[in-house]
């Protein structure tokens, strides 16, 4: 069965965010801050999925970006898959749009994939294929 | 460890969005209209937890209100909670606004509540204790 990888939520401040999530029961599973897309996040476990929040780390980051257009919310889904190439092949040919022609790398030698919007049903939506 | 119920996903037509999913591997685990609501879901089964579509059935639905000022997207994300009014209390002790003062009746004889976006860093957060 296809796996909800994570959940990602644009926040102004990781810290700023934490007492609500606290108060809900989460516990913080792990911090990072991805250079390349000029951000910081934390992910929060839960069962069965992890929540990953995102704080932007410069003014050119695309999180800013969102925070300036939307303020904080919900930002994107993640969902586990197989064989990213096989993926992203099968969707180009059913007519999905997609944000890059090849897989980019992701966090733990993944390979991350997105899903453009305008095919999502207005949601972003990553791909990630689990690193060996 | 919370678990993530289901997120909630706003859309103009189920049907027109099922071959996203489809072709991303979900499969359609249940429908449901509720009439309260005034909307449709249909709930796409995932490993750990559950994507809720939700299409509006009448002019004055909350998901048509939202689709008409956000277009399609993300709309809600759900944490199973064991005691919702232990944790209704808790939240409003520490400053956390919710939408409703007692909890809601859900479907399948849960009980729920919302928490305000304002108080959610831009979420809708719905709590659900699950029925008996």
């Amino acid at each position: 069965m296809r796996a909800v990888e994570h959940i990602g939520i644009a926040v102004r401040s990781i810290e700023e965010r934490l007492p609500l999530y606290r108060a809900l029961g989460f516990e913080v599973g792990g911090r990072e801050e991805v250079g390349s897309e000029k951000v910081r996040v934390a992910f929060l476990l839960a069962a069965g999925t992890r929540i990953e929040l995102l704080e932007p780390t410069a003014p050119d980051s695309p999180i800013r970006s969102f925070l300036t257009k939307r303020g904080e919310g919900m930002h994107h889904i993640c969902f586990q898959v197989d064989d990213i190439r096989a993926t992203m092949t099968e969707l180009r040919t059913k007519g999905f749009r997609l944000l890059s022609d090849e897989p980019r790398s992701g966090a733990n030698g993944s390979q991350v994939c997105f899903i453009h919007p305008s095919s999502g049903g207005g949601v972003l939506i990553e791909l990630s294929q689990p690193g060996e």
